[in-house]
Protein backbone atom coordinates (compact mmCIF):
# COMPACT_ATOMS: atom_id res chain seq x y z
CA UNK A 1 0.00 0.00 0.00
CA UNK A 2 1.17 3.62 -0.50
CA UNK A 3 1.25 5.86 2.24
CA UNK A 4 -0.16 9.50 1.44
CA UNK A 5 0.47 10.69 5.30
CA UNK A 6 3.67 12.69 4.94
CA UNK A 7 7.17 11.60 6.64
CA UNK A 8 7.56 15.03 8.55
CA UNK A 9 4.03 14.72 9.95
CA UNK A 10 4.37 10.71 11.31
CA UNK A 11 7.77 11.55 12.75
CA UNK A 12 5.96 14.68 14.57
CA UNK A 13 3.25 11.99 15.56
CA UNK A 14 5.55 9.93 16.81
CA UNK A 15 7.60 12.21 19.60
CA UNK A 16 3.80 14.01 20.71
CA UNK A 17 2.97 10.50 21.71
CA UNK A 18 6.39 10.63 23.74
CA UNK A 19 5.48 13.89 25.00
CA UNK A 20 2.08 12.72 25.55
CA UNK A 21 3.05 9.53 27.07
CA UNK A 22 5.03 11.69 30.08
CA UNK A 23 8.28 9.99 28.28
CA UNK A 24 9.43 13.85 27.15
CA UNK A 25 8.43 15.81 30.32
CA UNK A 26 7.28 19.78 30.39
CA UNK A 27 10.45 21.61 30.10
CA UNK A 28 13.06 18.87 28.44
CA UNK A 29 14.33 19.38 25.07
CA UNK A 30 12.52 17.39 22.21
CA UNK A 31 15.15 15.88 19.50
CA UNK A 32 16.82 18.76 17.46
CA UNK A 33 16.73 18.66 13.87
CA UNK A 34 20.13 16.63 13.93
CA UNK A 35 18.76 14.11 15.89
CA UNK A 36 15.81 13.63 13.83
CA UNK A 37 17.97 13.31 10.69
CA UNK A 38 19.90 10.60 11.78
CA UNK A 39 17.47 8.79 13.67
CA UNK A 40 15.10 8.93 11.27
CA UNK A 41 17.47 8.77 8.13
CA UNK A 42 15.84 11.93 6.21
CA UNK A 43 16.68 15.38 4.90
CA UNK A 44 17.13 18.79 7.16
CA UNK A 45 14.01 19.89 5.03
CA UNK A 46 11.76 17.29 6.46
CA UNK A 47 13.39 17.69 9.91
CA UNK A 48 12.51 21.32 10.05
CA UNK A 49 9.14 20.45 8.90
CA UNK A 50 8.56 18.05 11.61
CA UNK A 51 9.56 20.68 14.62
CA UNK A 52 7.49 22.89 13.08
CA UNK A 53 4.55 20.90 13.10
CA UNK A 54 5.37 19.82 16.69
CA UNK A 55 5.26 23.66 17.87
CA UNK A 56 2.51 24.13 15.34
CA UNK A 57 0.58 21.84 17.33
CA UNK A 58 1.12 23.38 20.37
CA UNK A 59 3.31 20.62 22.07
CA UNK A 60 6.50 22.15 21.99
CA UNK A 61 8.04 26.31 22.06
CA UNK A 62 11.38 26.56 20.16
CA UNK A 63 13.72 28.76 21.95
CA UNK A 64 16.46 30.42 19.93
CA UNK A 65 19.77 28.90 19.96
CA UNK A 66 19.01 26.66 22.66
CA UNK A 67 16.42 23.89 21.20
CA UNK A 68 12.97 23.10 21.11
CA UNK A 69 11.19 22.23 24.71
CA UNK A 70 8.09 20.60 25.78
CA UNK A 71 5.69 23.02 26.46
CA UNK A 72 3.60 22.35 29.76
CA UNK A 73 0.38 20.71 29.06
CA UNK A 74 -1.55 22.55 31.36
CA UNK A 75 -3.56 25.26 31.27
CA UNK A 76 -2.76 28.22 32.90
CA UNK A 77 -4.76 30.62 34.70
CA UNK A 78 -4.02 34.06 35.29
CA UNK A 79 -4.99 35.24 39.12
CA UNK A 80 -4.19 38.72 38.70
CA UNK A 81 -6.76 39.45 35.91
CA UNK A 82 -10.64 39.57 35.74
CA UNK A 83 -10.94 36.34 33.31
CA UNK A 84 -14.31 34.12 33.27
CA UNK A 85 -13.49 30.39 32.58
CA UNK A 86 -14.62 30.57 28.85
CA UNK A 87 -12.51 33.20 27.83
CA UNK A 88 -9.42 31.99 29.88
CA UNK A 89 -9.95 28.63 27.77
CA UNK A 90 -10.37 29.95 24.20
CA UNK A 91 -6.92 32.08 25.29
CA UNK A 92 -5.20 28.77 26.01
CA UNK A 93 -6.80 27.04 23.29
CA UNK A 94 -9.89 24.86 24.36
CA UNK A 95 -13.29 24.29 23.62
CA UNK A 96 -14.63 25.68 26.61
CA UNK A 97 -18.31 23.86 27.43
CA UNK A 98 -20.19 23.75 30.44
CA UNK A 99 -22.43 21.84 31.88
CA UNK A 100 -25.24 22.65 34.79
CA UNK A 101 -25.58 20.47 37.74
CA UNK A 102 -27.91 22.91 39.75
CA UNK A 103 -29.86 25.92 40.09
CA UNK A 104 -32.16 26.89 42.97
CA UNK A 105 -32.94 30.08 44.38
CA UNK A 106 -32.46 30.46 48.26
CA UNK A 107 -33.82 32.64 51.40
CA UNK A 108 -30.58 32.29 52.75
CA UNK A 109 -27.56 34.56 52.81
CA UNK A 110 -23.74 32.87 52.00
CA UNK A 111 -20.68 33.84 53.60
CA UNK A 112 -16.85 34.04 53.87
CA UNK A 113 -13.58 35.21 54.83
CA UNK A 114 -11.51 35.88 51.72
CA UNK A 115 -8.42 37.51 52.14
CA UNK A 116 -8.59 37.86 56.13
CA UNK A 117 -11.71 39.93 55.45
CA UNK A 118 -15.57 38.62 56.38
CA UNK A 119 -17.97 39.07 53.36
CA UNK A 120 -21.62 38.40 53.49
CA UNK A 121 -23.77 38.10 50.55
CA UNK A 122 -27.06 38.60 51.52
CA UNK A 123 -30.36 36.39 50.85
CA UNK A 124 -32.48 35.84 48.83
CA UNK A 125 -29.71 34.57 46.22
CA UNK A 126 -29.25 32.29 43.35
CA UNK A 127 -27.34 29.13 43.84
CA UNK A 128 -25.49 27.84 40.84
CA UNK A 129 -23.30 24.54 40.66
CA UNK A 130 -21.78 23.88 37.24
CA UNK A 131 -19.31 21.34 36.19
CA UNK A 132 -16.77 23.11 33.25
CA UNK A 133 -14.98 21.57 30.51
CA UNK A 134 -12.57 21.93 28.12
CA UNK A 135 -12.40 19.89 24.73
CA UNK A 136 -14.30 18.04 26.88
CA UNK A 137 -12.20 16.89 29.76
CA UNK A 138 -13.53 17.98 33.31
CA UNK A 139 -11.36 21.01 34.89
CA UNK A 140 -13.62 22.60 37.53
CA UNK A 141 -16.19 22.16 39.69
CA UNK A 142 -17.99 25.63 40.48
CA UNK A 143 -20.68 27.00 43.35
CA UNK A 144 -21.67 30.36 42.63
CA UNK A 145 -23.96 32.22 44.72
CA UNK A 146 -25.42 35.59 43.14
CA UNK A 147 -27.17 37.98 44.71
CA UNK A 148 -30.91 37.90 43.32
CA UNK A 149 -31.09 42.00 44.03
CA UNK A 150 -28.53 42.48 41.27
CA UNK A 151 -29.27 39.64 38.91
CA UNK A 152 -32.89 39.53 39.12
CA UNK A 153 -34.39 35.97 37.29
CA UNK A 154 -30.52 34.76 36.37
CA UNK A 155 -31.37 31.34 36.11
CA UNK A 156 -34.16 31.73 33.30
CA UNK A 157 -31.27 32.54 30.85
CA UNK A 158 -28.93 29.50 29.84
CA UNK A 159 -26.49 28.84 32.52
CA UNK A 160 -24.43 27.02 30.31
CA UNK A 161 -22.75 29.83 29.16
CA UNK A 162 -20.47 32.17 30.47
CA UNK A 163 -21.91 34.30 33.97
CA UNK A 164 -19.51 36.98 33.33
CA UNK A 165 -20.63 37.54 30.01
CA UNK A 166 -24.34 37.49 31.04
CA UNK A 167 -23.52 40.20 34.20
CA UNK A 168 -21.99 42.41 31.65
CA UNK A 169 -24.22 42.15 28.28
CA UNK A 170 -27.87 41.31 30.33
CA UNK A 171 -27.40 42.64 33.61
CA UNK A 172 -25.28 45.75 32.49
CA UNK A 173 -23.19 45.39 35.35
CA UNK A 174 -19.53 46.11 35.22
CA UNK A 175 -17.32 43.82 37.32
CA UNK A 176 -14.31 45.90 39.11
CA UNK A 177 -12.61 43.54 41.15
CA UNK A 178 -11.94 39.74 42.20
CA UNK A 179 -10.27 39.06 45.35
CA UNK A 180 -10.20 35.08 45.76
CA UNK A 181 -8.01 33.11 48.32
CA UNK A 182 -6.33 29.98 46.44
CA UNK A 183 -5.44 27.06 48.53
CA UNK A 184 -4.34 22.88 48.27
CA UNK A 185 -7.04 20.19 48.57
CA UNK A 186 -6.97 16.91 47.27
CA UNK A 187 -9.92 14.99 45.09
CA UNK A 188 -10.63 11.64 47.10
CA UNK A 189 -14.15 11.51 47.76
CA UNK A 190 -16.19 9.13 45.70
CA UNK A 191 -18.91 11.95 44.17
CA UNK A 192 -15.86 14.40 43.25
CA UNK A 193 -14.04 11.38 41.45
CA UNK A 194 -16.96 10.29 39.60
CA UNK A 195 -18.03 14.18 38.54
CA UNK A 196 -14.37 14.55 37.28
CA UNK A 197 -13.92 11.31 35.84
CA UNK A 198 -11.45 9.64 38.10
CA UNK A 199 -10.30 6.66 38.93
CA UNK A 200 -7.50 7.93 41.84
CA UNK A 201 -7.09 10.64 43.50
CA UNK A 202 -5.14 14.01 42.39
CA UNK A 203 -4.62 17.35 44.03
CA UNK A 204 -6.54 20.14 43.53
CA UNK A 205 -6.96 23.90 43.98
CA UNK A 206 -9.61 25.50 45.96
CA UNK A 207 -10.87 28.86 44.97
CA UNK A 208 -12.84 31.00 47.09
CA UNK A 209 -13.41 34.09 45.52
CA UNK A 210 -15.84 37.43 45.94
CA UNK A 211 -16.69 39.27 42.89
CA UNK A 212 -17.35 43.14 43.09
CA UNK A 213 -18.91 45.42 40.82
CA UNK A 214 -19.27 49.79 40.74
CA UNK A 215 -18.41 50.45 44.17
CA UNK A 216 -17.70 47.85 45.95
CA UNK A 217 -20.87 46.06 45.75
CA UNK A 218 -20.62 42.15 45.89
CA UNK A 219 -22.50 40.80 43.19
CA UNK A 220 -21.26 36.69 43.93
CA UNK A 221 -19.25 35.06 45.82
CA UNK A 222 -17.90 31.35 44.52
CA UNK A 223 -16.04 28.35 45.92
CA UNK A 224 -14.48 26.09 42.91
CA UNK A 225 -12.08 23.02 42.52
CA UNK A 226 -9.63 23.11 39.84
CA UNK A 227 -7.76 20.02 39.15
CA UNK A 228 -4.59 20.09 39.90
CA UNK A 229 -2.89 17.83 37.75
CA UNK A 230 -4.22 20.26 34.74
CA UNK A 231 -3.84 23.76 36.13
CA UNK A 232 -1.75 26.33 36.88
CA UNK A 233 -1.92 29.85 38.21
CA UNK A 234 0.33 32.79 37.05
CA UNK A 235 0.69 35.47 39.70
CA UNK A 236 2.93 38.33 38.84
CA UNK A 237 3.97 40.72 41.66
CA UNK A 238 5.47 43.94 41.11
CA UNK A 239 7.21 46.78 42.85
CA UNK A 240 5.33 49.46 44.09
CA UNK A 241 2.06 47.42 42.81
CA UNK A 242 -1.70 47.89 45.42
CA UNK A 243 -1.13 45.57 47.79
CA UNK A 244 -3.87 43.00 48.55
CA UNK B 1 -6.24 25.61 96.56
CA UNK B 2 -7.33 28.90 95.35
CA UNK B 3 -7.08 29.80 91.50
CA UNK B 4 -5.30 32.72 89.98
CA UNK B 5 -6.49 32.59 87.11
CA UNK B 6 -9.76 34.62 86.01
CA UNK B 7 -13.04 33.19 85.12
CA UNK B 8 -12.83 35.09 81.61
CA UNK B 9 -9.63 33.29 81.13
CA UNK B 10 -10.27 30.03 81.64
CA UNK B 11 -13.80 30.11 79.95
CA UNK B 12 -11.47 31.46 76.60
CA UNK B 13 -9.26 28.38 76.64
CA UNK B 14 -11.67 26.24 76.74
CA UNK B 15 -13.57 27.76 73.62
CA UNK B 16 -10.13 27.97 71.79
CA UNK B 17 -9.86 24.23 72.83
CA UNK B 18 -12.65 23.78 70.56
CA UNK B 19 -11.01 25.62 67.95
CA UNK B 20 -7.85 24.10 67.94
CA UNK B 21 -9.56 20.80 67.84
CA UNK B 22 -11.13 21.79 64.90
CA UNK B 23 -15.17 21.21 66.89
CA UNK B 24 -15.68 24.92 65.66
CA UNK B 25 -14.15 25.36 62.04
CA UNK B 26 -13.02 28.78 60.32
CA UNK B 27 -16.18 30.56 59.41
CA UNK B 28 -18.54 29.46 62.52
CA UNK B 29 -19.51 31.46 64.98
CA UNK B 30 -18.41 30.86 68.36
CA UNK B 31 -20.93 31.04 71.62
CA UNK B 32 -21.90 34.37 72.10
CA UNK B 33 -22.20 36.42 75.53
CA UNK B 34 -25.36 35.12 76.16
CA UNK B 35 -24.16 31.32 75.35
CA UNK B 36 -21.27 31.92 77.96
CA UNK B 37 -23.41 33.64 80.14
CA UNK B 38 -25.99 30.74 80.29
CA UNK B 39 -23.72 28.17 80.25
CA UNK B 40 -21.00 28.76 82.37
CA UNK B 41 -22.96 30.95 84.72
CA UNK B 42 -20.97 33.88 84.32
CA UNK B 43 -21.92 37.84 84.71
CA UNK B 44 -21.71 39.99 81.26
CA UNK B 45 -18.91 41.40 81.97
CA UNK B 46 -16.92 38.11 82.03
CA UNK B 47 -18.61 36.83 79.06
CA UNK B 48 -17.99 40.15 77.28
CA UNK B 49 -14.11 39.88 78.63
CA UNK B 50 -13.79 36.10 77.29
CA UNK B 51 -14.66 37.14 73.94
CA UNK B 52 -12.55 39.94 73.77
CA UNK B 53 -9.55 37.17 75.30
CA UNK B 54 -10.60 34.76 72.40
CA UNK B 55 -10.54 37.77 69.68
CA UNK B 56 -6.97 39.15 71.22
CA UNK B 57 -5.54 35.99 70.67
CA UNK B 58 -6.22 35.89 67.14
CA UNK B 59 -8.40 33.26 67.13
CA UNK B 60 -12.20 34.53 65.81
CA UNK B 61 -13.31 37.64 64.39
CA UNK B 62 -15.69 40.00 65.96
CA UNK B 63 -18.08 41.04 63.21
CA UNK B 64 -20.47 43.98 64.05
CA UNK B 65 -24.39 42.72 64.45
CA UNK B 66 -23.34 39.72 63.84
CA UNK B 67 -21.74 37.96 66.06
CA UNK B 68 -17.87 36.33 66.82
CA UNK B 69 -16.56 34.03 63.91
CA UNK B 70 -13.77 31.57 64.19
CA UNK B 71 -10.74 32.62 62.15
CA UNK B 72 -9.15 30.95 59.52
CA UNK B 73 -5.70 28.98 61.37
CA UNK B 74 -3.94 29.23 57.83
CA UNK B 75 -1.02 31.68 57.10
CA UNK B 76 -2.07 33.83 54.33
CA UNK B 77 0.20 34.79 51.81
CA UNK B 78 -0.10 37.64 49.23
CA UNK B 79 0.62 36.65 45.76
CA UNK B 80 0.62 39.69 43.94
CA UNK B 81 2.91 41.75 46.66
CA UNK B 82 6.89 41.10 46.54
CA UNK B 83 6.85 39.78 49.85
CA UNK B 84 9.57 37.31 51.20
CA UNK B 85 8.91 34.45 53.90
CA UNK B 86 10.31 36.30 57.11
CA UNK B 87 7.77 39.51 56.41
CA UNK B 88 4.86 37.27 55.58
CA UNK B 89 5.59 35.42 58.74
CA UNK B 90 6.24 38.55 60.98
CA UNK B 91 2.69 40.58 59.31
CA UNK B 92 0.54 37.04 60.05
CA UNK B 93 1.93 37.06 63.95
CA UNK B 94 4.55 34.74 63.33
CA UNK B 95 8.07 33.80 64.61
CA UNK B 96 9.73 32.77 61.93
CA UNK B 97 13.16 30.97 61.47
CA UNK B 98 14.90 29.09 58.64
CA UNK B 99 17.05 25.70 58.43
CA UNK B 100 19.80 25.77 55.67
CA UNK B 101 19.88 22.29 54.26
CA UNK B 102 22.07 22.74 51.56
CA UNK B 103 24.36 25.66 49.82
CA UNK B 104 26.37 24.67 46.63
CA UNK B 105 28.29 26.16 43.94
CA UNK B 106 26.93 25.07 40.48
CA UNK B 107 28.71 25.62 36.82
CA UNK B 108 24.66 24.32 35.44
CA UNK B 109 22.44 26.96 34.85
CA UNK B 110 18.81 26.57 35.73
CA UNK B 111 15.48 27.11 33.47
CA UNK B 112 12.10 26.52 33.44
CA UNK B 113 8.82 27.73 31.76
CA UNK B 114 7.01 29.90 34.15
CA UNK B 115 3.53 32.04 33.16
CA UNK B 116 4.33 30.23 29.96
CA UNK B 117 7.67 31.71 29.04
CA UNK B 118 10.70 30.06 29.28
CA UNK B 119 13.12 31.58 31.84
CA UNK B 120 16.86 30.75 31.67
CA UNK B 121 19.20 31.62 34.57
CA UNK B 122 23.20 30.92 33.19
CA UNK B 123 25.57 29.28 34.96
CA UNK B 124 27.51 29.07 37.47
CA UNK B 125 24.62 29.62 40.48
CA UNK B 126 23.86 28.96 43.66
CA UNK B 127 21.72 26.42 44.82
CA UNK B 128 20.32 26.68 48.09
CA UNK B 129 17.68 24.65 49.68
CA UNK B 130 16.28 25.77 53.01
CA UNK B 131 13.58 24.45 55.64
CA UNK B 132 11.75 27.76 56.95
CA UNK B 133 9.52 27.53 60.31
CA UNK B 134 6.27 29.38 61.59
CA UNK B 135 6.46 28.90 65.49
CA UNK B 136 8.64 26.35 64.78
CA UNK B 137 6.09 24.71 62.45
CA UNK B 138 7.74 23.40 59.10
CA UNK B 139 5.83 25.68 56.38
CA UNK B 140 7.69 25.69 53.09
CA UNK B 141 10.70 23.57 51.40
CA UNK B 142 12.53 26.37 49.26
CA UNK B 143 15.38 25.46 46.72
CA UNK B 144 16.85 28.69 44.87
CA UNK B 145 19.16 29.07 42.27
CA UNK B 146 20.55 32.45 42.67
CA UNK B 147 23.07 34.10 40.24
CA UNK B 148 26.85 34.18 41.06
CA UNK B 149 27.06 37.15 38.89
CA UNK B 150 24.75 39.29 40.50
CA UNK B 151 25.25 37.88 44.08
CA UNK B 152 28.64 36.76 44.48
CA UNK B 153 30.06 34.81 47.47
CA UNK B 154 26.42 35.30 48.82
CA UNK B 155 27.06 31.89 50.52
CA UNK B 156 29.78 33.03 53.14
CA UNK B 157 26.82 34.95 54.77
CA UNK B 158 24.22 33.58 57.32
CA UNK B 159 21.87 32.15 54.98
CA UNK B 160 19.69 31.30 57.64
CA UNK B 161 18.21 35.04 57.19
CA UNK B 162 16.24 36.65 54.70
CA UNK B 163 17.56 36.55 51.51
CA UNK B 164 15.65 39.03 50.50
CA UNK B 165 17.27 41.13 52.69
CA UNK B 166 20.63 40.00 51.68
CA UNK B 167 19.92 40.93 47.74
CA UNK B 168 18.93 44.75 49.15
CA UNK B 169 21.14 45.20 51.98
CA UNK B 170 24.54 43.65 51.05
CA UNK B 171 24.07 43.89 47.11
CA UNK B 172 22.15 46.85 46.87
CA UNK B 173 20.02 45.07 44.22
CA UNK B 174 15.99 46.50 44.40
CA UNK B 175 14.07 43.69 43.48
CA UNK B 176 11.50 44.91 40.51
CA UNK B 177 9.48 42.02 39.86
CA UNK B 178 8.37 38.14 40.61
CA UNK B 179 6.27 36.06 38.35
CA UNK B 180 4.84 32.78 40.17
CA UNK B 181 3.20 29.58 39.22
CA UNK B 182 1.41 28.02 41.47
CA UNK B 183 0.25 24.55 41.46
CA UNK B 184 -1.16 21.70 43.38
CA UNK B 185 0.65 18.97 44.07
CA UNK B 186 0.84 16.31 47.20
CA UNK B 187 3.11 16.16 50.06
CA UNK B 188 3.42 11.79 49.83
CA UNK B 189 7.40 10.38 49.73
CA UNK B 190 9.15 9.69 52.80
CA UNK B 191 11.71 12.20 52.65
CA UNK B 192 9.47 15.17 51.94
CA UNK B 193 6.83 14.04 54.79
CA UNK B 194 9.98 13.34 57.60
CA UNK B 195 11.13 16.91 56.73
CA UNK B 196 7.62 18.52 57.48
CA UNK B 197 7.42 15.80 60.76
CA UNK B 198 4.09 14.53 58.61
CA UNK B 199 2.35 10.95 60.00
CA UNK B 200 0.03 10.77 56.17
CA UNK B 201 -0.15 12.63 52.91
CA UNK B 202 -0.85 15.96 52.71
CA UNK B 203 -2.10 18.64 50.04
CA UNK B 204 0.66 21.43 49.00
CA UNK B 205 1.03 24.40 46.80
CA UNK B 206 4.06 24.52 44.34
CA UNK B 207 5.38 28.04 43.52
CA UNK B 208 7.96 28.01 40.69
CA UNK B 209 8.93 31.48 40.16
CA UNK B 210 11.36 34.02 38.52
CA UNK B 211 13.04 36.87 40.40
CA UNK B 212 14.04 40.18 38.52
CA UNK B 213 16.01 43.52 39.25
CA UNK B 214 16.62 46.19 37.05
CA UNK B 215 15.51 45.96 33.49
CA UNK B 216 14.24 42.34 33.43
CA UNK B 217 17.65 41.21 34.34
CA UNK B 218 16.55 37.44 36.14
CA UNK B 219 18.23 37.40 39.79
CA UNK B 220 17.04 33.66 40.94
CA UNK B 221 14.83 31.11 40.22
CA UNK B 222 13.13 29.45 42.75
CA UNK B 223 11.19 26.13 43.67
CA UNK B 224 9.29 26.16 46.56
CA UNK B 225 6.95 23.43 48.13
CA UNK B 226 4.12 25.25 51.11
CA UNK B 227 2.51 23.00 52.66
CA UNK B 228 -1.33 23.15 51.77
CA UNK B 229 -3.18 22.47 55.21
CA UNK B 230 -1.39 25.80 56.51
CA UNK B 231 -1.48 27.71 53.73
CA UNK B 232 -3.74 29.79 51.72
CA UNK B 233 -2.67 32.63 48.26
CA UNK B 234 -4.52 35.58 48.31
CA UNK B 235 -5.06 37.24 45.24
CA UNK B 236 -6.59 39.87 43.82
CA UNK B 237 -7.61 40.91 40.23
CA UNK B 238 -8.93 44.63 39.45
CA UNK B 239 -10.04 45.75 36.19
CA UNK B 240 -7.48 47.76 34.04
CA UNK B 241 -4.96 46.09 35.90
CA UNK B 242 -1.95 45.23 33.92
CA UNK B 243 -2.32 41.23 32.64
CA UNK B 244 -0.18 38.40 33.83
Amino acid sequence: MFSMIPKYFSISQAIISRIRQGDLQPGMKIPSENDIIKTYQVSNTTARKTLQEIENAGWAIKIKGKGTFVRSANVERSATRILGFTRNMIEAGYRPSTKLLLSRLSKKGHQGVINGRFYHLPGPLYRIVRLRYADDIPMMYEERFISQEFCPGITQHDLEQSLYDLYEQRYQLSLTEVKQMLSASIIDDEDMMSLFDLTGPIPAIVVEGVTFFGKELILEMEKSVYRGDKYKFSVRARQNMIPT
